[in-house]
């Protein structure tokens, strides 16, 4: 640990324990620095990585205050297993797809759900830019606008990027059906069927769907519920396996919301360029930070080409929109032809669309309604659940996205979890969904995006006596 | 040959050789099934094959005229090759992308480009459409119009099915990002890398570079400039190579134009279902008839739920939309769930544009425009290859969509006029496009979906003067 890591866990440890309560101002950078002796800017460091966690909140002109003001807050899971890093032949999607399609249903309680509300995002302002841009659309469009893509649309992604910090080049861009075709398009380009590709452990189980529908194996590697993948554990299974590739979710990772720090993408970025195994990299909830900025995708640390960068708008913008893009580095034409090959484009209506929208500021506000709505819901979430489930449950406490897991007490199997809640029309994503081993059979995955009301409210009592019988 | 084909063929050489001519009317019905001695169903057959391929047309309570006025016809290619039966692995995408990327730019006369003109669409209708239905979208629809897709949209689909005198069951159709998407969904559904597949020969290059990218090995069959694909080549090609699929295009086939008759529509559905063989069916041209009524897909004859059915609203249409569908019979499941794993769903402004589109009488009118316009400037492309390209030029006579097969005389070589033309501002697709053993070398698909204008006219005279100096 950094030393202002070790700073921020040990303030955070004081939030936990009481000794810092809900509103107790901090010790100005000055002061702190003095006390701990250590540095400005290292309490700097440690302020900000609390902020970004949601443990504390800058007050203009007036310093940091804690806001994590929970009575109590449930412990931290750690690193949630330790997969054996054997390579594994995929077989879920059986699996998903039944708890999929069991919980698309309105009238199912949409804790499971892999999307957060659809109220929660702008689609009047989005249909009125769509009636002015299409009032004088150029026929020509349904061309120009064919893979790679629209270029202003591209050139607007590019400016965001520039803007966090990172410099794209429009021509580096590929306009795709949603991050998930962006994904297997990359996927496609780097693997093939027999190959092994190393993956987070717990992991998205699109990504397993993908591996398991090319026929590749995964490498399953241990990830840290705050940190992201474990690098020790992928440099062994670089040696004993030669990957073709590595698939992961560097910001809010999907399910444990893990956020690699800087400094580790930067290292994971290097470990793979220094094997000269490509990186996939989702990158689909950067967006949904609760800190100060948004935080660098890996990208930003590659110069070798070897980074296959995919995002969209889909969580951040325009759900069922499905634009996304990859940004593929020195293999940008090859995912360019698959795209042709598989797809020819995207919808041009909805390119042109964002394109328009993403010129005005309004995109900004609604990112930041967004983001503080998913952090208060996030906050009451926890809340709920240190009141309804059972001591011993471990709960994330992500600092950005829509998910948080859940690690239940005892020998609790999320499968039978997610039958009997289903019956009483509640969903939730057991945590074998989630790992080409069907492990973490005592962890659920449950979706903060949704409101927080009685309802809600209801259904994670109910799910928390679930789990108490269940013990009992 | 059938007796109304007979009848149909003699009557189609007596309008090629001058004896009728533009503006003669036919016999009646009853004169001529006394004349000729056949039932009168037979010559009504007959006259409704004429029509088909835009040699005669029926006037309302008057009779049969010939149309085909042409001073002289080019004559027509028979099967233009006959390729060895042998299996490809199929290596053409390089090609085929050299060839469409140097094709895109709007200064090159698009005769290789595969689509028509944009103008001959209804965007500004297609924006009213959108504006209104957007104007109070409802926001849950971005979860209810996920794969399979709009509900909407998949009964109009099945609608219009109906009214061609197909049975289709809504939930058997797959809102897909089109045509293409659907194609490729449902090729990985039935075959598996290593596998052969049947397709027929000159071939649409998406299906090749479609082959190519999975790893499957091409069979090419023979297939008729008129009615299709060769059933008996087919035949000896099963029980050579147990195909695990067959992939054709039976309306207006790209890039030959032909039309398979209903009879060999069932026939080859029938060949197929003995041997368990699935039949991929793009069905793209479908709409774009000249003849008096859509020709019936051969899903029409399925009884085993072995025909995939795919088709889009790109050449129909909304070019760009990226809206189109699979009807996978007993596949449904599976290409569902490919699809849902590969991207998801469709986009979901253009769905909900489209559905509310197809419920106004206008989608009938746009189209009756749209193929009076294309047979107009087919007949205008034609003479325009008899003024301008060398004796013994071929030209194919399609009854529908937007493509011209050519069989230039002598040992041209279709690649350097190719490159010839290009350098003069001038694309044309080259027949070894069309094939994975890059065959036709002497052939080209020229376009006569843009209007034929003065620089129409100039391109087509150079491309003329090319060949002819190429045989010189």
């Amino acid at each position: 640990m950094k030393r202002y890591e070790i700073l921020a866990e040990d303030i955070a440890q004081s939030i936990r324990t009481g000794v810092l309560k809900h509103g107790d101002k901090l010790g100005s950078v000055r002061q702190t620095s003095i006390s701990r002796g250590v540095s400005p800017s290292t309490v700097f460091e440690a302020y900000y990585l609390l902020e970004a966690r949601g443990l504390i909140r800058a007050k203009e002109r007036s310093g940091y205050y804690v806001i994590a003001g929970l009575k109590k807050l449930p412990p931290e899971p750690e690193v949630t297993s330790r997969p054996d890093s054997s390579s594994s032949i995929v077989d879920v999607s059986r699996l998903v797809f039944d708890i999929l399609e069991s919980t698309r249903s309105r009238d199912v309680v949409p804790l499971g759900s892999a999307f957060p509300s659809p109220l929660l995002y702008p689609f009047d302002q989005l249909a009125k830019t769509m009636s002015n841009s299409h009032r004088h659309i150029d026929p020509w469009s349904t061309v120009d606008d064919l893979t790679p893509g629209n270029m202003q649309l591209r050139r607007q992604i590019a400016l965001r990027y520039l803007v966090d910090g990172m410099h794209v080049h429009t021509d580096e861009i590929i306009i795709t059906n949603g991050a998930l075709e962006a994904l297997n398009l990359c996927l496609f380009a780097v693997a093939r069927p027999g190959d092994s590709v190393i993956i987070d452990s717990p992991c998205f189980y699109g990504a397993l769907q993908s591996l398991e529908r090319i026929g590749l194996k995964a490498i399953e590697i241990p990830t840290h519920p705050r940190e992201g993948i474990d690098l020790h554990a992928l440099a062994e299974a670089i040696k004993t396996h030669q990957p073709k590739a590595c698939w992961v979710m560097t910001n809010f990772q999907n399910p444990l919301g893990s956020l690699m720090p800087d400094a580790k993408k930067r290292e994971l970025v290097t470990l793979l360029a220094k094997h000269q195994i490509p990186l996939i990299e989702d990158d689909v909830y950067g967006e949904l930070y609760f800190g100060k900025r948004r935080p660098v995708p890996a990208k930003a640390y590659d110069t070798n080409g070897l980074v296959l960068h995919c995002s969209s708008f889909s969580k951040s913008l325009a759900p069922g929109y499905r634009v996304g893009w990859a940004i593929p580095g020195r293999f940008t034409e090859a995912v360019a032809r698959h795209k042709l090959t598989t797809s020819i484009s995207a919808s041009v209506p909805a390119q042109e669309t964002l394109a328009a929208y993403l010129q005005k500021a309004s995109y900004d506000r609604h990112l930041r309604e967004l983001r503080h709505i998913l952090s208060v819901q996030q906050s009451a979430m926890i809340e709920a659940i240190v009141r309804y489930f059972p001591e011993g449950t471990k709960a994330t406490r992500p600092s950005g996205g829509y998910f948080l897991w859940l690690e239940l007490p005892g020998h609790v199997n999320a499968l039978h979890i997610h039958s009997q809640a289903l019956s009483l029309g509640i969903s939730v994503a057991p945590g074998p969904m989630f790992s080409a081993k069907r492990s973490f059979t005592n962890c659920l995955r449950v979706n903060f995006g949704h409101p927080m009301n009685a309802r809600m409210e209801s259904a994670l009592s109910t799910l928390g006596k679930l789990v108490t019988a269940y013990r009992a």
